[in-house]
């Protein structure tokens, strides 16, 4: 008989494609999804009603310390955030190290699983130091990025501890060295926003299954890294990109999408595993990349974006999820195509954490069981006799 | 309604404090677990018949290549591993930086982590590819935590492609600098193939739900490094001889076990998520344990571990696992505390890699939901009003 957390949950419709469907692992009070199809909330904060109107730090705030902070809360947040921008040695020596064909993902994995034997969690029972490393490394892992990415390509050794007052505008800064537009650092707080929390989602779910065991804080991020780097999850958004930008015109990306839907191949960027009708943080991220394209005056990667949003409603009904206008967003920013992901993560790292945190507390392993498909016992025999 | 794959399995009992305890999460070929309360088999081969008689290189074959090699294939295979136990000088030039006090699975998680921006899996799709990046973990994980202790501690670069039959004697010489007994060697093969393989328990779980995304096999297993550090999964054999090393003497390690169980105390290593009866592993590594002690002509861990398996029976009716006599028999090998997770890692990586490759070839996404126990839905409130 199942118990009641075992059952699945009433308002939604198991997916085939996605195993565990619909199963409940667990308890949160961070986050729901989908309850009617389309909408998703953070701690009872629709998203309609913060992304646009938050500060990434405000959102990272709720979801790890359970408000949203008042002024004087996200000031010293922020100055908190600031300080720990830096990257000690051992962490700048290892990046340095990494090939330029590294893929961005597994720098971001290398460098906290290095940040992990520098400063590692002391117990995986203290709530505060687990706390402290979650900011630590929502402030630092652009850090890491930036290093290494300028170190590797050019060989220069970048000051990470710029004067920069959030994660966005630091990330921008780093990567661009200069300080970005208003309008870009404001349109990477609102996606960062739309990225940092998705209940179970496969990433998530994978950090919390490592933090069940009792093990560290970094491990689980580095987990959750791992998963995130799938391109049937956070992968997305660079998948996303590598269709819109392979068309020349939306007359031409319209073509080709309707012959390979014809083949059954499926279109990155769109449907979602758990939303039914549509993804509520899809206009939202539209909207910016819409903006984005106007400022810079080139819309013709949002034109073929949309056109293909068009055809893949009316042929297959399928609806768009964040990662496909993200990469549009990303790409207006000058975000080289393999960062998109990684900012997912950093994004990510605010709702991993305190997933982290609620997992311990709640004390349970996670352990499923499996059904056998195998061989029947066999006879065992000796290897000169095989 | 519950589909097929989603029903709780029909001979388990969910355990309480067990998430998704019974909860079939997918299907596998390669293991089954506690069926009749306590038995195990490797692809339909039962742990009693295998566990003795065969070197682990054997076993990881099995699980890997899905038959148990004969004599040539045995030894191209234990050729391939050979050539594969050299670190690049990346690898190298990272363990290098990691600081003595740093945890051997934190070490281990970024050598494996570096491996993967210098030698990057191609393609998450190609079975080959990840069998031998699968094989090279097997091969070198060894080389990697060696490699850096003797640096670390001693700052001497050890040679790690040294001559050595297999896995097991290539560990013990490099960790003691000269060639391993005879015994020592086979224990530690026996030990191997004891903890090389357990369906969906929770390190392997992570591995799979990383898979599951579309990652690389290298993130899969960074994750169940993670997964494995915690002292709920694999860390309980470094916690279980923390233990037994803490008495002096049988009589006084059954007196202050009775006083802690009194107090409501888990004793770790004793008791698993899965076994009903007894843990089919733990009578194997008892006696191997004991042979270790003799020939040692020091008995008096392995007498402490004895005596504390009686109380925990006569008092709690909990068995031993695996955990309990693996710590006696590591110790008894010279092998430090906190590399004793470390050996489950490698010989797990064999599972690992299996399943990785099982979740692939089935092309479900992992991704469960949560019962939400948050708050109702909130006005969102402007920062200067909060």
């Amino acid at each position: 008989m199942l118990e009641k957390n075992m059952s699945i949950k009433g308002t939604q419709k198991a997916k085939k494609s996605v195993a565990l469907s619909g199963i409940i692992a667990g308890n949160t009070a961070l986050c729901t999804v989908g309850l009617s199809g389309n909408d998703l909330a953070y701690r009872g904060f629709d998203i309609l009603d913060i992304a646009e109107r938050c500060q990434f730090e405000e959102i990272a705030y709720l979801l790890i310390y359970g408000h949203l902070p008042n002024s004087s809360e996200l000031k010293a947040y922020l100055s908190k955030l600031a300080k720990m921008r830096g990257l000690p040695n051992i962490v700048k020596r290892s990046l340095e190290l990494l090939p330029a064909h590294s893929h961005p993902m597994d720098v971001l994995r290398t460098g906290v699983s290095v940040l992990a034997c520098t400063l590692p969690e002391k117990t995986s029972q203290n709530i505060n130091e687990a706390r402290d490393i979650a900011d630590r490394l929502l402030a630092s892992m652009g850090s890491m990025l930036c290093y290494w990415y300028h170190f590797s390509y050019n060989g220069k050794r970048i000051e990470c501890e710029i004067d920069a007052p959030d994660i966005a505008s630091h990330f921008l800064h780093l990567l661009h060295g200069k300080a970005a537009p208003a309008t870009w650092v404001s349109g990477m707080n609102i996606s960062l926003n739309l990225y940092a929390e998705h209940e179970f989602n496969a990433s998530t779910f994978t950090s919390r299954v490592i933090a069940s065991t009792g093990s560290d804080i970094y491990s689980a991020i580095c987990g959750g890294i791992g998963a995130l780097r799938g391109p049937k999850h956070g992968g997305a958004n660079e998948a996303a990109f590598a269709v819109i930008g392979r068309y020349a015109s939306p007359d031409e990306a319209a073509g080709d999408i309707i012959m390979r839907l014809e083949k059954k191949e499926v279109i990155i960027g769109f449907g979602h595993p758990v939303y039914t009708i549509s993804d509520p943080r899809s206009n939202i991220i539209k909207r910016l990349s819409l903006k984005l394209s106007e400022e810079n005056q080139d819309q013709a990667h949002f034109n073929i974006a949309a056109k293909i949003e068009e055809i893949m409603w009316d042929n297959k009904k399928m609806f768009p999820n964040l990662d496909w206008f993200s990469a549009v967003s990303y790409h207006k920013m000058g975000i080289p195509t393999d960062m998109f992901t990684p900012l997912f993560a950093i994004a990510r790292t605010a709702g991993w954490s305190a997933h982290i945190i609620e997992q311990r507390l709640d004390g349970k392993i996670i352990r499923p069981t499996a059904n056998y498909i195998g061989i029947d016992p066999q006879v065992f025999i000796d290897i000169e006799k095989r």
